[in-house]
């Protein structure tokens, strides 16, 4: 299934009972979205879950992009802002996605107060309508989860990177800055995750082999093939290899 | 004279007539702070410039470099905050004045409604007490200014620079993010913005010599010493020579 598909029901898909109290941080969290936009003159998306809305604030990057046309704000009944994710070249918006859903799949496991602590960082290249490419610092926060722990509010910034002006270098991480432990991601499907040998165990695995036919495919130990086999989990960050199949071929590892 | 208390006295000694409407942005630009140092989990200081006040907003960055001690909010009566200051490796806080300077008398120059427009962006190493080296990411803007065009509120960010680490580079500058344009800074005095012609024909201006003079002195003509002139003071952002001279002193380029 493509991984944006995956991504959409994922994020609607959750139990929305108990979303009133979103309510009362909507407000709060649309004037953060607002600050961010003014004072980094970028473009700030703040996107509830529960009602599959969102709420766009515009700084000068979205002139440079040719969106906007003189709004500041502007509220759509969609999670998803398409003019501005058409502006993403489209290789770099796969790995927005594969991030995404990663950081996703990662806040879903962690207590709620410890999920402000996080973000995705991600670097895309925007195009405006006169094919000129500007690189953008993609960031993305879940500003609020229902006291039944689903995922509420969800801010995407979009910002110019300056310091990477010029520069060919791409770094796409999950951050928690409450410790500064870093999560980095694989830039593209080729410039992989996991290692050649990880993913032809992967692959067995996909095929319904144990450990031990695989061991035999493979000419290595029954030990060394369940010793990738944690790898796998701990660099998917998923908890048994069904799930990990799923996500490899999701971000199209395998 | 030393570039900090240079500075020191340039942001404290404007005239602050007019300061009423100052109090009725205070609680929202601290609320903008407080968001940052939530949201970022670094640090953020805000400067009332007319009071002589900071107020300063700690997130988890405080803790790593065992500042804070509990408090996640302080108010002191300085526009320095010496702890956090005292973090900063002594090179890099040099070129933090020298970016911190440079940026007071750019802004100083733009019409009020602009200068929300620009901030510095500069790298700083910051230590801890156990001598554990931070990669930072220092930003400055100027949220208020006083009806009079005196600047008013500093908004200072510190945040860990996640995408840096492990790598040597560093990279100042001042940047207008309505329209993308970015003025470089030199890193280091050694690593100059002047240069070895433009700081020999600084060095004679400084000594009170016209440009024939200075044309004899250094066997070219006197366009070419007026071009040098003229880039020098394109370089340092300044409307005379005289200025250029004071500028380039407190940035130990001459």
């Amino acid at each position: 299934m493509d991984i944006a598909k995956t991504l959409h029901n994922n994020l609607l898909h959750q139990d929305f009972e108990d979303a009133g109290a979103l309510l009362s941080a909507l407000s709060e969290c649309q004037s953060i979205a607002r600050n961010y936009a003014k004072l980094e003159n970028g473009i700030a998306v703040l996107s509830d879950l529960v009602s599959n809305k969102s709420y766009i604030f515009y700084g000068a990057l979205a002139e440079m992009l040719a969106l906007a046309r003189g709004n500041t704000e502007k509220e759509i009944d969609s999670i998803w802002e398409e003019d501005i994710l058409g502006c993403i070249i489209p290789g770099d918006l796969q790995a927005k996605y594969a991030v995404e859903y990663r950081f996703f799949q990662l806040l879903k496991q962690l207590p709620i107060k410890e999920r402000v602590n996080y973000h995705a960082n991600i670097r895309l290249r925007m195009r405006n309508g006169a094919g000129i490419i500007i690189p953008v610092i993609h960031r993305i926060f879940y500003l609020y989860s229902l006291p039944n722990s689903s995922l509420g509010l969800t801010l995407c910034l979009y910002q110019v990177d300056y310091s990477q002006q010029g520069r060919e270098s791409q770094d796409n991480f999950i951050v928690n800055t409450a410790n500064a432990e870093l999560i980095r991601m694989p830039l593209s499907p080729a410039n992989g995750l996991l290692s050649e040998r990880e993913r032809e165990v992967l692959k067995c695995i996909r095929q319904g082999k144990m450990s031990k036919e695989i061991a035999g495919i493979l000419k290595i130990s029954v030990n060394t093939v369940n010793r990738h086999r944690q790898n796998i989990l701990a660099k998917l960050m998923v908890d048994n290899s069904m799930e990990a199949c799923r996500v490899a071929e999701l971000m199209q590892l395998i």
